[in-house]
């Protein structure tokens, strides 16, 4: 009873009809069993990813479409919207929303080197430079109402000094007057699986669907305690301040911080700690019910918040 | 980074020195990246399988323990804990809270004929029965502040008419007066994949860590929710009639219903719903992030509650 669409060649063949991007060769389903349905187009020109939206209404997405759209023709690499002959992209499939996108070369690195993260960082600058032309707003679904009822649900699990903690952070920050932070297109969720790499050549950001407006050093926040630490093997470990400066620096050069961002800028990487922190706690306790699922350890991100309130604890701010 | 401890040979065989169950002739990891990690630990005399807590506090796990020997020891087919020389089952291996159990016989059967169904509701019959004598008490992990700081997490998601049906059937149980329905250990989710069948005979119950002490006719309902379907292929239907006048009958054969269990049973039958109505929604919009997950469609347990809602309708209660 999994929520998985199947797609025939034949059915996609009579839906490629609307398009002018070749004929099906072939199709080929992604990873059964992924939170939407993604298939592999490939036809006697280009290779398309196929989107079939299993949990989005058909009223969030055309924010996803157009946002893309908007980035690929302002230059940003990222999966870019194939329209139909109507100039329309987003399509009804089996009575679900559906979306086709070209297909990018590369794939995530395990650990990325100086030169990786510094064009994520200037990637990531792009993209927040060209995201002040797009004129639409979404809402983020990771927003203080999330904090507030994950943190709740959460809170009876854990220890408590670890309650003590979240606590403490969630007040810190709802305390913080941040309105004068420069606000735009956020990407949310720049991991390294989001981030494809063509040999040492960045070949795009993809998965945009926790993109929103919020906060743009938040985001920078997120991809920095993402891409700038230390690597143990697998583990992951605090930050690395070597890639740390050159991926601010890289950033800066692009779009240069404000007085209020300098300012804030540790709360701000604060804040992405505890934002994830505070998923992976939700993950950690409530996994799928009945379901084998790894599960990512909550304790890296509680220990980069611990070492930035040590920062903050040390500087008196 | 997931969360799941190796154990080599030489370690396992170290610690077994402490019983007195034969010396460690295999060790076999079951399912790597589970919620806990498992091992089957096979020695010159006997099949166990060893779990080391990677979520649950030591604090939590004495219950379950002593629940697990409880209906052993009463004859319930259910994993027995294996002590040490001293008398302790419950341990600490690599710093991490562990128990070995014995290994029942048999597999989960995916479309249960009407002879492992009877099976099943005399099995949880004797299994209330056998509670009775156990004092012990554990409290309800899914109790009603997860309902409500759940239904918090999901109601943004939902489209109105499902909003309006999940804040109304809230609503509904928390105006039943429930204090008068008999309680005791229930086994909370007794699920297909969680009872182990040897052919036509009933291997066990496993998996009891959502096990607590709550309503009896409640546990029925989740049960009967499960067992008394009509299948067709892999897809759950609606309750099978015949199978639930079975269930119920072999159930009451030795333990009759209360007058207010049957007052209330259709209630209890919704409150079965509409708690995995719930997790399912949960887990359908809030999946581990960054995961591969398949997720199970939270409608199945919706058509079940409207279902009932509609019964209850026509007898105007």
């Amino acid at each position: 009873m999994s929520v998985f669409t199947t797609l025939s060649l034949e059915e996609v063949s009579v839906w490629l009809k609307d398009f002018s991007i070749g004929n099906l060769v072939k199709l080929k389903g992604i990873a059964a069993g992924i939170t939407n349905t993604n298939y592999f187009v490939i036809t006697d020109q280009q290779k398309y990813v196929l989107t079939i939206f299993e949990k989005h209404t058909a009223t969030e997405l055309p924010y996803f479409v157009s946002l893309m759209a908007h980035l690929a023709k302002h230059g940003v690499p990222c999966p870019s919207p194939v329209q139909d002959k109507h100039g329309i992209a987003l399509h009804l499939l089996k009575g679900k929303p559906a979306l086709m996108v070209t297909c990018l070369n590369g794939e995530d690195v395990a650990t990325p080197n100086l030169a990786q993260v510094k064009q994520v960082a200037s990637t990531l600058a792009n993209m927040h430079l060209a995201g002040e032309s797009f004129t639409e707003t979404g809402s983020n679904q990771r927003a203080q109402d999330w904090f507030d009822s994950t943190a709740q649900m959460v809170m009876p699990k854990l220890e408590a000094q670890d309650a003590t903690l979240l606590t403490s952070e969630l007040n810190y920050q709802k305390g913080l007057h941040v309105d004068n932070l420069p606000r735009g297109v956020i990407h949310g969720d720049l991991f390294r699986d989001n981030v494809l790499f063509d040999g040492d050549k960045l070949g795009g950001f993809i998965d945009f669907y926790y993109a929103c407006s919020d906060i743009l050093a938040y985001d920078v926040a997120i991809a920095m305690n993402e891409w700038c630490l230390h690597h143990n093997g697998s583990d992951l470990g605090s930050i690395d301040q070597d890639k740390a400066n050159a991926f601010l620096a890289a950033y800066q050069t692009l779009r240069p911080f404000t007085q209020q961002e300098n300012t804030l800028w540790l709360a701000m990487l604060r804040r992405a700690a505890l934002r994830f922190w505070l998923s992976r706690l939700h993950d950690f306790y409530f996994p799928p019910e009945g379901e084998l699922t790894y599960t990512k350890d909550p304790n890296h991100f509680k220990k980069l918040l611990q070492q930035y309130m040590h920062i903050a604890d040390n500087l008196s701010i």
